[in-house]
């Protein structure tokens, strides 16, 4: 688990990160930012911090950022009562992510799951996403996504978060359940 | 209707607006900006600039531009096919936008409806939104929205935009329906 100080510089860092992408936050939402380390205790390399702008029952938007080269781990968003799960489009704002999907392994990829990690990474199809590009993601896909060596900030649209009902392929990462308004 | 000249100004000048707020385009979301003069031929007065990032069954993200005093007029979003109806959430992401929505009419109103248009405006509570401040829209729910001096960008996180079925106060605004995917 992090401590505070660790949460708290992993904020303020975070925050520059969306300064310079020129997105402004509130003061709530700075002081609410999520720091995940995913319960694995090594932020700097399996991690994200992220912004929840909104999340109903219906829908939900986010900022994502990735300090350089910290990697969101495989995961994917199953069907929940009777909803079909979790649709999401990742955009690029700045920096470059790397983001891993279902099909033909990539040759040469850009990113490497965490050295010791690599059991629990299972999608190696290369989608590089740059300013201004986006990718949409079918509900219950396995992913798994790196930035580059300048970090990242990536806009989130989907449907409902429910992080809690997040499947991790490293089956020794535990989500909390999200407040769904 | 805009002539293709117009249209490209606006294009070009919206891309201006979206650029100082550091949002990257691709040359196809460029090429794509829709310019709603909402078929009244007055666009500084009654207008949006639209760039649609993604829009399916479930959920949408969009950008939208107001330039100086551009009012998106009055409209509301109502059960669909068995759907309750869009729910929206407005961020403003650069300049300032009033938003109007029910409620006590706001003394003295930063925005006024365009002139001669009045009757087709009936929703007078003001919510201001500086970059960074954001509101939540319930399904159906009668607003308008003008920029201040300086325009605005405005970023909207939603459920399925269908267009074609908005509800505009001012009968004689007509939107085209938009692809859904």
């Amino acid at each position: 688990m992090l401590s505070r100080e660790e949460r708290n510089q992993a904020i303020h860092r975070a925050t520059q990160y969306l300064d310079r992408a020129r997105i402004v936050l509130t003061p709530e939402e700075v002081e609410n930012l999520e720091v995940a380390d995913f319960g694995l205790g090594d932020l700097e390399r399996t991690g994200l911090e992220i912004v929840v702008y909104v999340n109903t029952q219906r829908c939900c938007a986010k900022e994502l950022v990735l300090f350089p080269h910290q990697t969101c781990p495989e995961h994917r968003h199953p069907p929940v009562d009777g909803d079909p799960g979790k649709e999401e489009t990742f955009r690029c704002r700045a920096g470059v992510v790397y983001l891993y999907v279902p099909g033909e392994p990539t040759p040469n990829p850009k990113a490497k799951p965490p050295a010791g990690d690599e059991a629990h990474y299972t999608v190696f199809h290369e989608i590089e996403l740059k300013p201004g590009q986006q990718y949409t993601l079918e509900p219950n896909t396995p992913h798994w996504f790196q930035a580059g060596a300048d970090g990242a900030v990536v806009s989130e649209f989907s449907t409902t978060s429910r992080d809690g009902s997040d499947i991790f392929t490293d089956p020794r990462i535990q989500r909390t359940p999200v407040v769904v308004e």
